[in-house]
């Protein structure tokens, strides 16, 4: 085929920009990884990085496809009662994974760290700087009560919605969180 | 290499009837496959199936690398006060993941049920029928906390295990027994 010449649309930057960002992520982790970095092996200025994304998190996000950004996340826990956290966590959970994409997107994330070391690695530092950090910090929870928290998130995915196990997978969202909520309130009481 | 024509040894008959359990549960699910249907389609005789594992549920556990039999489960969790049963099964848990075969078999568990949907089918079936199913009668305990406990053990093993994310990757098993038993005992609770 003739070589056009035009330049590439939006959509073929962004694609660009995260394949860039998934190697400069895989290479130097989550931590050593930078804007400029990832804007340098895509080719493009920094700005544009920021332009399509925003912060690094939103990158790292995106690259990893997964489905929630952080910083909605923490907003999320913040908007409303403080007795209510639980209850909010796991509705936005619930409805996110009754979504057909962001559901599919996590079904990925699944496979991809069960079976691949370098993609646990990212999620895994992804999860500890950008997620739990700011929860952590926004609740003042220790540590160690929101990974559990969050573990206990994972598995409900996996035997809900991977495994389908019954009556979990046939539960009704509403049956479900006043079952579970009181669980994760009391991770976030301590 | 000439063909020595003696018997299999009992090391290759219990592959060879592990191998026929897989095919018949994969072919028929875990209500459908019979004993007698593994030993036919081993070429075996029935007793011989219970001689090397004991009762379907056994022979099942065995075909699925399942690392728990179902009746020492059971067995843990009834010996000893129904007030700490949580705290007896969390540690259960933790032993066998902190034990270097088992772990290595719930690991690929992991795998095969997150990216293979026969795999996730016949344990989802395994643990409706033979886990589950047990664990409720011996404790009266509705079915749908016995899953949203269960779902809590696969997360932390998902995030402690598979995605390592810290402080709940390295936590000391007794600081997390400290945390997670009594979330387990409340689902036990009602």
């Amino acid at each position: 085929m003739a070589k056009t010449g035009r330049r590439p649309g939006p959509t073929e930057t962004r694609a660009h920009i995260l394949a860039a960002a998934r190697a400069q992520f895989g290479a130097h982790g989550y931590d050593g990884a930078t804007i400029r970095g990832i804007a340098g092996e895509a080719g493009v200025n920094p700005s544009l990085v920021h332009h399509f994304f925003g912060s690094k998190d939103q990158v790292f996000a995106a690259a990893l496809d997964f489905p929630v950004d952080p910083g909605a996340l923490v907003a999320t826990i913040l908007a409303g009662p403080r007795a209510q956290v639980g209850e909010r966590l796991l509705r936005m959970f619930l409805a996110l994974w009754g979504a057909p994409e962001p559901s599919k997107a996590f079904l990925a994330l699944i496979r991809s760290v069960s079976t691949n070391e370098q993609a646990a690695d990212l999620l895994r530092q992804f999860l500890e700087r950008a997620v739990l950090g700011r929860v952590t910090e926004a609740l003042g929870v220790p540590r160690l009560r929101a990974t559990a928290l969050a573990a206990h998130l994972v598995g409900l995915a996996m035997v809900r919605y991977v495994v389908r196990v019954e009556p979990l997978a046939s539960a009704p969202d509403e049956e479900l969180i006043a079952v579970v909520a009181p669980v994760l309130q009391h991770y976030l009481e301590g």
